[in-house]
């Protein structure tokens, strides 16, 4: 068994992109510049969204977040959505979710500019993705294919299996693992709340990719010897032994099911640096884009 | 075992269409007005293409034909495409592939205006499709679920196994089996070019939907007893005892598949009316949107 060390991988392309940001100013080349809008004052999304801002000033590219209060109307919102779209310093942003109630997260991604939407959220890049013309990949089902190929663990043809069809991850990640791609290729089945036979479609895979949000869902029974095992879950669970009170815990149970897999990703430090990492490949591809 | 008729199913659907066509005449709202483009002389996409037509006028659709020769540049191409999307007369249009080899298939689509794309081939509209929001559905797959729905066959759960991901029908109809809906929340699984194990996949399938184009491809010991089996190919054999020296093949080896079968398409008279079928409810689609 081998760990799919998302922390190391995810430092390797940060290193990477700085030496783009250091040859682009050497170039007098525009650094990229990412916005992030969040609205409202929870704590985990506010931690994540400064996580993002933070990662960017690391590699010395520009970054704008835009705080807006928990009673901001969807007008003002699309309002400042509108002056994003409309300002050219700005490569890309995010919006990050959930939003407040009160306002149509539908209405809000409809109203970022594609090419702008470097979450890769909005419906033309989607159907870019679907279609294999050149798009913004959603971060986490890219970060993933990243994994992959950084390790250069072998797909094609191999049976895939993705626990989950949610529009952020398991519906993207289905259609990147299935495309004809160095990386792709495989047979995919996706398997969700209505299927049947979950444990039996889950120890056929050579490729399991859990994406459900549900501590511990994936046993040891379920997975095939050899199995490449995909950990997108984190879940905040109780543990009186943490100072904080909570762990974070994947989708698998990794304790039981590491020692069958070829290899597999920790939680936390597997696929959650990887996908701040995408939303970083993904800002600098929307700067190579327009300015080069 | 049951034939799925395709023929009978979408004569039910013109009647229904033409119904709704009377009664916007009645009310003096527009009709609906589908454009076709066709470039070039090739004969069976000529005659696809006419078939399309005289669907509409048999309906009571206005319906344009746009021939243009094999020599037609690409620049001339597109700007018919931008007359049609600025006519406010034409409520949605289809350019018929393929077409000639000197003009960029891709760049055609992505010039078509999204809100006329009845054809569903826009990135745009796959996106929307992915998404869950509304849009055109590309005509093959919508009309497979279409006749699953009218035959009232349950797939909630059911594993289904798609030989084929090409973009107009393959991918498409993973996306819209897997969704949360009530002809689909179907167990997915994409089988293609790469795959290992096609066979197996296969005999697992509750519901098997063929999208490769290779005739016969499906032999009965590829089949589960009781299983449903969708025969998207169409292609021509040669066959002496005919007139015109060929006939059509399904994808499937209808002769001996259909008795271990619950349900099945022939080909012809399945899964092909549907697709005109589909197309002219997207038609009516649009009309609809634009002005009631």
């Amino acid at each position: 068994m081998e760990l799919l060390n998302g922390s190391l991988i995810s430092n390797t392309i940060k290193t990477e992109l700085q030496a783009k940001v250091n040859d682009r100013k050497a170039k007098g080349l525009k650094v990229p510049h990412l916005a992030a809008i969040i609205v409202g004052d929870d704590g985990a999304s506010k931690t994540y969204v400064q996580s993002k801002v933070k990662s960017c000033l690391d590699l010395g590219y520009e970054s704008t977040l835009i705080e807006l209060s928990e009673n901001t109307t969807q007008d003002e919102l699309l309002n400042k959505i509108n002056q994003l779209n409309n300002d050219p310093l700005i490569d890309g942003y995010i919006v990050q979710l959930p939003l407040p109630r009160h306002i149509d997260e539908t209405a809000v991604l409809l109203a970022v500019d594609p090419a702008k939407d470097v979450d890769g959220f909005h419906p033309e890049n989607v159907g870019r993705m679907a279609l294999g013309l050149p798009a913004y990949l959603p971060a986490t089902p890219s970060g993933i294919v990243e994994l992959l190929s950084r390790y250069n663990i072998e797909t094609a043809g191999k049976k895939c299996v993705i626990l989950g069809r949610s529009h952020i991850v398991g519906m993207p990640m289905s259609l990147l693992m299935q495309r004809n791609h160095p990386f792709g290729n495989c047979t995919v089945t996706v398997v969700h709340s209505k299927s049947q036979n979950v444990i039996e479609e889950c120890q056929k895979a050579d490729i399991l990719i859990a994406a459900i949000g549900k501590p511990y869902f994936v046993t040891s029974e379920m997975v095939k010897e050899g199995a490449v095992v995909i950990d997108v879950g984190i879940t905040r669970v109780a543990d009186s032994t943490k100072k904080s009170g909570f762990k974070l815990a994947g989708d698998v149970d990794f304790e039981h099911v590491a020692q069958k897999t070829s290899y597999i990703t920790p939680v936390p430090g597997g696929v959650g640096p990887m996908t701040i990492a995408s939303l970083l490949m993904n800002t600098m591809q929307a700067v190579e884009i327009k300015n080069n």
